[in-house]
């Protein structure tokens, strides 16, 4: 399976800086995760945007769509803020296998969340899925219009 | 997605005892990874035979297909060292959906690892893929007689 | 050794609130900490003022001081933010053993320092120092008016 | 305050073999553990013996008896398995600043103990104690004569 990260921030990849006392979009956690494939994986990544995704505008969502499209790769994972997760996924091309993974903490506070996003959207893809968008978020893999993020909670939910 | 986890030990599950200095069989992590589903998962547990892998009989083998096949669950996740998941998994039934998990270093020691194979599990029977027994390791999920662990790298390798 | 921890909040006390996206003052982390004397300690613990310490006021310090003052207890370690860490030694009383401890990250971000910085207090105060105002941070314990944080690389150093 | 860590082996460097399933003694965690002084330490390393501190024989306590002796350093600290730490700290040269660390988990596996019992010593050492030979374990710092392990808790005790 060969596979294109694309990696837009969010808050999955934040780091404390220790000099502002603020968090910040820190490089891609991608290869922190996959490496626990243990070689298993054929990775080809790519950042762009390293926004939260409540800073995310029209032209990033472009910019994203059109590096979805222009891939050689099948088989996609965005890593995305969870807030405008689903406005992104709305306007990608539906011809791949695109999953986007987030997470409500960033890995470098609590990692298990981000690992488990991101694996089940690998085991989702392992299973050769028809073509479409996904979000892949707490254990749930949905078409991305059948998904959505209850904020009181902090937890995505399934679309009745 | 009703989901049953049976544990059966396994180094995923060794917890180091700090007065023998040995690691010993403890509790299934389970529900320690699958609390990362933030309630998304309907999870019923069975913890059964808590050994090593390599010290597993028939029997122990003939208990677990029991408790597989006599399950309501149509979805199940089999907590299992790795050194003798293959052979575990050649006697399962195959009217469900069954994958074997396990890890090389211990949820205690390493929790990355036991996360990232869990999850991919996960992700794999979101997919509702066509009834069988799988292994899901090292980001591969794959048909049991289709993967090995390749025991000079510890790492499971696709069969060609 | 019976021991007074005043927590004031600082930056080692920080949590991240996933709703929100922002860091915030927590509980005192000193349990989690001491905790690791495995029963040697007997602490009284009090959560006072609860502020990023550039928000701390000479009304705060104050109120700082006074418990200080009226602790029954001889030995006191207070969690403090480290920018302002300096000047509210400064006011302390002085017939005790006061030893502030903080950190640069938080205890919910990377517990290391947090842990390193706090035990060095507890290890200076088992010497059974002259009584005094301290600051324990990066390894150093010495007189309040001896250590200063250098601001550019984020460590405290000796002042000469 | 220069520093000379002296490394025995014992549990605290005890590391997961994954190929085995066993634990066994790893390079010195010293450095994980000094490194967060942020550069206010200068420190010298010498890794000798390397065993579990049951399989200590006289000559290897004449072999670090011997190391100390020569040293060129005032403050030692001494890596070492916890169930002979009284016996090798017995027959220590008394001239020098010596303190024992060890901890009742590998680092390995839980760190928060091991950098606790070595901050410690940290701290007792910055105090410029009297000369003799200490043991510094779950917030204690005793001469070696004044403190014992409780076999049955798996906890360090002052000896009455």
């Amino acid at each position: 399976m060969n596979l294109l990260i694309i990696s837009c921030g969010g808050t999955i990849n934040k780091l404390y800086n220790e000099l502002t006392g603020e968090l910040e979009i820190g490089e891609s956690v991608a290869q922190n995760i996959y490496s626990l494939a243990r070689s298993n994986l054929a990775v080809r990544e790519l950042s762009i945007i390293g926004k939260d995704s409540l800073d995310m505008t029209d032209e990033d969502r472009a910019l994203l769509a059109h590096s979805v499209k222009d891939s050689a790769e099948e088989n996609i994972i965005i890593l995305h803020g969870t807030d405008t997760m689903d406005k992104s996924a709305a306007v990608m091309p539906k011809d791949k296998k695109v999953v986007f993974v987030g997470s409500m903490k960033p890995y470098s506070i609590e990692k298990d969340e981000a690992i488990f996003n991101f694996a089940c959207a690998i085991g989702f893809l392992r299973s050769n899925p028809v073509s479409g968008v996904y979000i892949s978020m707490h254990s749930l893999v949905l078409p991305h219009d059948k998904i959505y993020k209850d904020r009181e909670l902090g937890v995505f939910k399934p679309l009745k």
